[in-house]
């Protein structure tokens, strides 16, 4: 099994709550989709023209600052569990952490992680880059993904067309290939139902929105990833600032929808942190959904400064270590079905407990 | 309003798990109904009627040993609120307890409340006697009604039958006058789906069964009072005899659930309890019937000895103090109606937070 403490940043800066609009955005992704020229897709492609692909984007990764010193892991060769686990820390897709055929997912796929920036090899695109921090900070996911961006195209030719900009396998990516996600939390917004209107909203500006685990998932826990629709047509920074402008209206209405409880309903919103918290604090069994829905009470009870001994890293933090995979690593990969909620809850009170000591 | 605190045991003796089979049995309670002879029935009676019965209660209860010392409130000139707050305290009847007309329970009625034996004067008859201790304990119970008994027999002529035995208002209670009720806590059947079996095997014995609150209540939290149906019949003895057999075989299918629940779903029944101790120890609104369930899911965990930081005491004591009417007086009788809940919560954590620190 991998070690996830190896990870850069233990794999897990990008939760530490240091960036802007910790409180409600959890995170700022942006990714470039990129494909070598005179290179066919990796969905078209043989198994040789991947391992091609493979080789040559390793190399120009040695030659680059920012993914020299990347752990790589080869996807087609790593035991399902861990590229779960992968999958759930949000640095490979759910393409390649599951299996394509004979068990393991494309061969010749591979993931290269990086301190700021990531990259996944032979997904659906040759190249997909990907920054990812803290908070609300479209400038340094851009920034550490364009950088790796201009050291990698300086080694290999990327496939561009001069009127369309950069080519992709699905031409929803064409042009800058770039979709920026925030992940954040609008549980203000649920509470007072005014959550469907805010997303219609999107719709109507270009944005779009998908749960915690990207296209298709489920909204659980009311975090919703927020990202742009086109990639064509705009500038890279035309779009971030589009995207940044919308997102800071849709944090308004949260902040809003937030004040509006603490004054109408302020017993029922602290009753309803403090009993999330308390389920968390003691439950001996704890399902998935049942975990993600919990700790975004207690999050929304930290935001507003209701529960004062939890951090915001320690939530966000149990929000990627209460999945699945996670769990099952905790135990050593080896755990009957019916443990896992129980393992889960384990996991869940010692954290809260030891947050308790530490701040109490 | 009136100073529980100065009740003899701060009237929570009976509460405090010393009892024989404290895990399971709250209480037990035995009541004898008496009338004076030569003198109509309560509710037959005219007010000065009623009125020279309570003087001869009094004054027999002065030569006494028993209730010498008895505290005694006139229960038609108490404040609602305290009338409400000797029924919670199982002292009072619920007839008692409510306006019969103009706003005060029946004229002339009244309660003595010594240290092992309480006395209601004017209820459905003239006087009911009634002795409360901990745990499963008949014969202490019964001693100490029935030197109530004895004494106050002395002073004052009973209606009494040679055939018949002792005359009462209500048939149902003709002869020996005595009812017994053991308060007894019954999850592990209710868990176990086997609670309807064992309730309808009662009423083929001569047994009936009934919630927290006397007749016609509603069981809530898994508390049932189980009492003899007859008292006509039998000797007093014979009565109790036979009672306390049949509550030891309900004990002993009690024992076999709980046996069973921690033998095929010892995780289930764990996680049940700490949910309820984690939603006390910290909800910030709790229903009165919410409570008691919770208190009930914690008890059964102290009962099993799953929650080594919370006393038995401290459980039976929570049930009494969440009611409606304690709720309000903690908050010196006045609180708005959406304030009760919020009041409940803050009192319920404030005791298990004590408990913790107590015990910790």
């Amino acid at each position: 099994m991998i070690d996830l403490a190896l990870l850069p940043d233990g794999g897990l800066g990008w939760l530490d709550g240091s960036g802007p609009e910790s409180h409600l955005v959890l995170s700022t992704r942006i990714r470039l989709a990129r494909n070598l020229a005179e290179h066919r897709f990796s969905a078209q492609a043989t198994e040789a023209e991947r391992e091609a692909v493979l080789g040559m984007v390793r190399e120009a990764a040695e030659q680059s600052v920012t993914l020299r010193r990347a752990m790589v892991f080869r996807l087609d060769s790593l035991p399902s569990l861990d590229r779960q686990l992968l999958h759930e820390r949000h640095v490979v897709s759910k393409e390649l952490s599951v299996p394509e055929r004979g068990g393991v997912p494309r061969r010749a796929s591979a993931v290269l992680l990086g301190r700021d920036v990531g990259a996944m090899v032979n997904e659906e695109d040759h190249l997909r880059l990907q920054g990812l921090v803290s908070g609300l900070s479209l400038e340094a996911a851009y920034a550490a993904v364009r950088r790796a961006d201009v050291e990698l195209g300086q080694q290999v030719a990327f496939a561009f067309h001069p009127q369309f900009g950069y080519l992709t396998s699905c031409p929803t990516n064409v042009g800058t290939g770039l979709r920026a996600s925030i992940l954040i939390h609008l549980p203000g917004l649920v509470l007072t139902k005014e959550i469907h209107r805010v997303l219609q909203g999107l719709s109507q500006v270009g944005l779009t929105y998908r749960g915690l685990y990207g296209e298709g998932s489920e909204v659980v826990g009311n975090f919703f990833q927020l990202s742009n629709q086109t990639t064509l047509g705009q500038s890279e920074s035309e779009l971030l600032d589009h995207l940044s402008r919308i997102v800071g209206q849709v944090i308004g209405h949260e902040e809003k929808a937030r004040q509006i409880l603490l004054r109408d309903a302020p017993s029922i919103l602290e009753d309803k942190v403090w009993r999330a918290f308390g389920l968390l604090r003691h439950a001996r069994s704890l399902g998935f959904e049942e975990a993600m829905n919990l700790l975004s009470g207690v999050r929304l009870g930290v935001g507003l400064g209701l529960v004062p001994d939890v951090g915001m890293y320690t939530v966000n933090r149990l929000l990627i270590e209460t999945q699945p995979a996670h769990v099952l690593a905790m135990a050593g990969g080896v755990l009957d079905e019916a443990e896992v909620p129980v393992r889960r809850a384990r996991h869940v009170r010692m954290i809260l407990e030891a947050e308790a000591g530490r701040r109490g």
